[in-house]
């Protein structure tokens, strides 16, 4: 079994993917989203994609992904993230004149990395700017990944939790093209539904879950593509989607909305220290 | 007067303020958003910030930024996005081996970028990315931002409009230390507030606008700093915060919440062609 994450071999995506499968499972790097995606049922059984920090917010494309390639949501998994400045063997922080990393573990770190008084050079992917200032011997530079990127390359740790925020965690999606969901516990159900261009659309189709008692514990809105302010909303309640409550709240809002589809019912993570 | 924008001279920022005081304004660039924002009611009366895009979605930090400033909204301005492809005088399409630009700005261009098989290199914003090809005198580099970058800095356009969704537009909103709206025109409200951790909690603050009839325009959840998956809610309303169903809509909001705030009422800005 193969599950497909985007990044390098190092990234948090790799290393929440082996917390939630275990150790032994075979990992796949892919360069963008949309190309782990599209292999996902082909060279991959599974895919993990990130959906949510708790310090930055949504990872704006995630659910858009998930729609575009016909996915299901299988599980999620929680993830702290504790990133580490790493370089060469041999490199002292008095050495380092640049850091790289990807903007958003930069911006994780920006109170510790303001006080090295050092350029800041963005990157794709944490993991692969450890990969690149390795390949390419670099003597003065640092970069921002996860302990597991500094073990994988063989390089040293200058300085760990390096984040400004220490309760820094990372909500992943596990998803396939089979609906069956992978561990036990409590349900969860992921909707996208767009509403009618109406005032108090959006009232209407969350009074679908809460005139039923059903907890929202997420929502997004996003764009929709080619249709300048007119949104897809994006939504996590409590429960299973094959549940009485759940399943005539989701044919209520069918009726009050333009479309509707449900991504999945799968167990809630919990957040591990 | 001068209005503070995040990037470098002939960023889309930039325009859009151009575009809202007129071109004569003198306008202050910052690297960082939060860097603008202290300068506000300082070295600049006014800042202008990208806060949602047309493809894109929201852009994630500026709210908070508002937030955290205590900034005032007292306008908005949508300006439509048309990304280009820039290089250095006497490079040719066939020359471009590596293309610079903001991360944003290269996904909106992708379907374009894949067929020049080029690398792909992400920087901190569009504009300086055209000025560090220039100050390189690269030959076999390009990058893409406005075409006022281009401009300013004495650079050739290879190719306009590549962006992949031509429909493409960012609303930038105007923020201050003081109330006064500058234009006239129909308003809408912008509202901070954080739900109390009860099921249903944002079903009934959004209830206070829907039960008076009070049309919600825009929505977004951002989690709060150092309590993962609690979120602060960003919501835009029709209507003056000083008329009386706007008015009462807070009063009741304020008795469901746990913390309230007024970000401004201002007019809503039109899509210009």
């Amino acid at each position: 079994m193969i599950v497909a994450f985007q990044g390098r071999h190092g990234a948090y995506s790799e290393q929440a993917a082996l917390r939630y499968f275990g150790r032994g499972t075979d990992t796949l790097p892919f360069d963008t989203l949309s190309e782990m995606a599209e292999n996902i049922g082909g060279k991959a059984a599974y895919g993990i994609i990130p959906v949510e920090n708790s310090v930055e917010g949504s990872v704006t494309a995630s659910y858009d992904t998930v729609l575009e390639n016909a996915l299901l949501i299988v599980g999620e998994i929680i993830l702290r993230i504790e990133h580490c400045l790493i370089a060469n063997r041999g490199v002292v922080l008095e050495d380092v004149r640049r850091v790289y990393s990807h903007p958003q573990a930069l911006g994780q770190c920006r109170r510790y990395l303001e006080g090295l008084h050092v350029e800041i050079i963005p990157q794709s992917n944490t993991a692969g700017s450890v990969e690149m200032i390795k390949q390419n011997g670099m003597l003065d530079a640092a970069a921002v990944a996860g302990e597991a990127a500094a073990r994988i390359y063989g390089m040293q740790i200058l300085k760990r939790n390096i984040e400004s925020n220490k309760r820094n965690y990372t909500r992943f999606l596990i998803v396939s093209k089979g609906a069956a969901a992978l561990k036990q516990g409590s349900k969860k159900t992921s909707i996208a539904f767009v509403t009618t261009h109406v005032p108090g659309a959006l009232y209407r189709a969350l009074g679908c879950f809460a005139g039923r008692g059903i907890n929202l514990m997420y929502i997004q809105s996003r764009p929709i593509a080619g249709r300048p302010w007119h949104y897809r909303f994006y939504i996590d309640v409590e429960g299973h989607v094959q549940s009485k409550n759940v399943r005539s709240a989701i044919e209520e809002l069918k009726k009050v909305s333009r479309s509707v589809r449900v991504f999945g019912t799968y167990p809630k993570a919990r957040i591990s220290s």
